[in-house]
């Protein structure tokens, strides 16, 4: 008797789920890395790097580990990448030479922004790019990845479908829905045609997850942009984030229906409209773009300036401009600075200062607290309920975020009828989900997804021990004791010599220091003239232990305290 | 002829105004600190600390510069307290001497908390406080101070009346307008009965002028609270700050009135509560209140709990229980934590930390972005309106808070009619300014109000290199080379000695190390070599620049290098 189609893909379901792996992405904003699996291929998903962090000081990236895609480096078919930016693809120049240089499959913005970020290494390898779009599809082994036009801050994102036995597995990547000036969704045709097929999971971002409502629509923050441009009576300058690609565009878009001229400035914002404007996204008029320095060739009124830094980062734009350290563009009363950006968990401070500085100087600021000049580009609980409602996807994986936001991702799901049991939380990275059409669970062991840190040439070779030595020696500092002793009579030679930074003011601190010579004079030589032959080792720890407790009853701070011995 | 009573006063002011000098709480949120001064008249409003910034690691507190003070001691005719927090009282300790022991003028719950802190000084001479209250006043010289009930998070709080010759000076310090369940202010008598009064200047707080309306009443996040409470089937955990003293009792009477058991944990919480009893400001009903080595012998139904921690603060209790590593209070799922607190700039990433744990544990959290569990203890817009309103000061100062808060501050002001010339938005700490009956002005110049930080037993010692050298140390580390050189020859003897710390994982980098310690002999024999005597400052600064240059090389990192040369 010959098996029906059912049975036979039971059976391979049971002997062959696919496997979901988020490698990142799902405790932190950032690092966005996803594995799916099926038999002997292994698609990825987006390779982007996470910024460091307070408890990483002096680090410059955190990206994915990817220990479990190198040790089945055969296994992998390509990967594909749901728009340009860092926390997408970022990572990639770090590891794809050691998972064998696989094919990478990007819309043509992607790509660029992909080759661009290669250019800064250029002793590697040449990559393997193929463009995709919405209109083709790419056999992956026994998968298939399909794509689909999403809503969000760049050029050419595109949703990732990847094909399955099981039904497809969808991955909007960051999106928001596209709303009209009234907040009706609109353009959400390619969701609705997608919805009709069969789909097994739905991995959804969790950026926004905890802000009710639907994502202020981006045609709201353009007219209030445009308002405040036309009204203006000095110059206008909008702070924003180098990867609001399309909003800068429209700004240059208003700015040229004003009459008036743009100076862009900030390097990654004018690289970013270089590729765009290369790639034929779009074609400023002539002479609407002018550089910096021609900036005080037109009154105040008729200028814009588009540039980085609304976070407050030391040397971007902004924050020259707003220290008076800009070379070329100064504030004067009647400017007016639109920030139009949110505010980055960590970036408060900064952004305090920021907003002060250009206070001081009689600047008209509006940010996103006091009127619409900025809209996220993260869907928010509404636009994520229209998604799923849309997708109607069997099982939801909440991803992108930290674990309260994937949570609270899975319980606005669960309060609009989802089943408890179809949503899965990524308990943490590297876990591993295992999904067929039948049920979806997480493993309870997981693949390595540990930090892998990038500081300066190193790639993964900063280890805890080096960061928590890091955060001591901001603490308190070091103190470093040089001692030489004459190995024959154990006697210290000549005054022991301090080195000590970040501790006490040194100038200001000489008697402590004669002090602290004396003991260590005392304790060397009461612990050497009682050995014979001395035991370096007792005697250092020693020194450590009483040097380290005299230093705090004097001070109260607790510096690395490191004794040298040395023997003539 | 005789003058007139105007035109004498009016001579008086010319050569005489009254001076306003903030020496804290005007670049920053705490440090609050306020000078008045007329004649030989000095009296001082509040002292408070500051917390750390991530620019100052390692320090303790920030505390105001009080260097004009102590040059003026002989006028300061005491201290007057609004209320016992610490951003208004911390700095105490570390002044009181320097200024000849002044007399501090507080309420009797204020003395306590400032009494307290002074345990923490035991070696420090007895001060001096006189309780006051809204019913007395204080003769300091020329001056006279008087003082008003103010609602604010902490029993005990009151606004200052600084009678001038030229009218009085209202400093309400921290406060919100009280509001019943329905938002209608109540209890504005005394503001409205002092706005009768000739009132010079008032010294209004800025901490929450960017937010629109009134600050949500407290009523309602007791009655939200309650809610919470009453229809939890767990245990609620509710985590505030342990500032919230009024709060705390409230939920202890609400526990008790719902026959619960209360669990109060943290050091400085339980402090707070110790005092409000003893002061009898609330006097709980036997048995209400458990220790928490006891949470299990109740039904889990039966307990609140009431901590410390609410802002991810690594050792305070909620972070304790969120991480599994609290004694005896564990989570279960069905437990409710209430964050009844809002986000303090800067703690955004424990605070996620903390959410992320409890969430992990299968609690339910409430925060104040979904409910009203908080209310914030000071005065937004439409609080700030209805003081000025009430008060109808002739000038206006904006204090507490960074410049951008004031300047917003003045605006809502201008906004309701105030005269612009008659605000001054203080554009510094220390600056000077000058109010007579007919104007107000700030001088060009300042009193020194620069950053005076305590850093254990240090007050004011750490400056600026040792803080420079604290955030380089954090970035890249340290590298320490130890070379023994012959006196005679210049040559080294036996291979240098390398200390170094958040730098690089040493064990993995044993072939660098190799290199660096083949080019530290290279590099110091080829100086020494030529050398008759050998100038040692030289051969260091050659082979600290070769040096940190290879490392650069090899690295991309820039550890501090320091090379020590020691000749025998």
């Amino acid at each position: 008797m010959e098996k029906t189609h059912a049975e036979k893909i039971r059976r391979d379901r049971k002997s062959l789920p696919v496997k979901i792996i988020p490698l990142g992405g799902v405790e932190e904003i950032g690092r966005n890395m996803t594995v799916v699996e099926y038999g002997n291929d292994i698609v990825i998903i987006d390779a982007g790097i996470q910024f460091p962090e307070e408890e990483t000081p002096g680090i410059d990236y955190i990206i994915p580990n990817t220990a479990y895609l190198e040790k089945n480096k055969d296994k992998i078919r390509g990967i594909v990448i749901s728009h340009g930016h860092i926390d997408h693809i970022g990572a990639i120049p770090y590891f794809i030479e050691k998972l064998g240089m696989p094919t990478i499959y990007a819309t043509k913005f992607a790509k660029a922004m992909i080759l661009k970020r290669q250019d800064e290494f250029p002793h590697k390898p040449k990559i393997k790019i193929e463009e995709v779009s919405s209109e083709n599809s790419v056999k992956l082994g026994q998968l298939k990845a399909r794509f689909f036009d999403i809503t969000h801050t760049i050029p050419d994102s595109i949703g990732i479908i990847i094909e399955t036995p099981y039904g497809n597995i969808i991955y909007p990547g960051d999106f928001r829905i596209d709303l009209d000036l009234k907040g009706k969704p609109v353009n959400t045709e390619p969701y609705e045609k997608l919805g009709k097929e069969n789909n097994l999971a739905l991995l959804l971002e969790s950026t926004n997850a905890e802000t009710p409502g639907f994502s202020i629509p981006e045609a709201v923050v353009h007219r209030n942009i445009e308002k405040i441009i036309t009204e203006a009576k000095g110059r206008v300058v909008s702070g924003m984030f180098s990867s609001l690609l399309e909003r800068a565009v429209e700004i240059i878009n208003i700015s040229e229906k004003l009459g008036k001229k743009v100076v862009i400035d900030g390097y990654s914002m004018k690289a970013g409209i270089e590729i765009i404007k290369e790639l034929g996204f779009y074609k400023p008029k002539r002479d609407v773009i002018i550089p910096a320095e021609r900036i005080n060739d037109y009154p105040p009124a008729k200028v814009v300036v588009i540039c980085t830094g609304s976070q407050g980062e030391e040397n971007a734009a902004l924050m020259r401009i707003a220290s008076k350290r800009h070379k070329h563009i100064k504030l004067q009363p009647g400017d007016t600075v639109i920030l139009s950006s949110s505010v980055i968990p960590g970036n408060e401070k900064s952004i305090q200062n920021l907003k002060d500085n250009l206070a001081r100087q009689g600047a008209k600021i509006i940010h996103y607290r006091v009127a619409d000049v900025h809209a996220s580009g993260h869907a928010c609980q509404e636009d994520l309920k229209l998604m799923v409602k849309m997708i109607k996807p069997k099982y939801l994986i909440p991803v992108h975020g930290h674990y309260f936001m994937l949570k609270t991702n899975a319980d606005v799901a669960e309060s609009m009828g989802m089943p408890k049991e179809n949503i899965v939380v990524p308990f943490n990275n590297g876990i591993i989900i295992e999904a067929d059409g039948e049920r979806i669970q997480m493993l309870k062991e997981s693949v390595p997804a540990n930090y892998v840190m990038v500081d300066g040439l190193g790639v993964g070779d900063v280890k805890e021990v080096v960061l928590r030595d890091r955060q001591m020696l901001s603490q308190d500092g070091i103190f470093v004791m040089i001692t030489v002793i004459d190995s024959q009579t154990g006697k210290v030679r000549n005054s022991p010599d301090i080195i000590s930074r970040g501790f006490i003011y040194l100038r200001e601190s000489q008697e402590l220091l004669r002090a602290t010579r004396h003991l260590i004079r005392k304790t060397v030589e009461e612990a050497t003239g009682k050995m014979h032959p001395i035991n370096m080792d007792y005697v250092k720890e020693n020194l450590k232990e009483k040097i380290g407790k005299f230093l705090f009853q004097k001070t109260r701070r607790r510096p690395m305290v490191l004794p040298v011995i040395i023997e003539v």
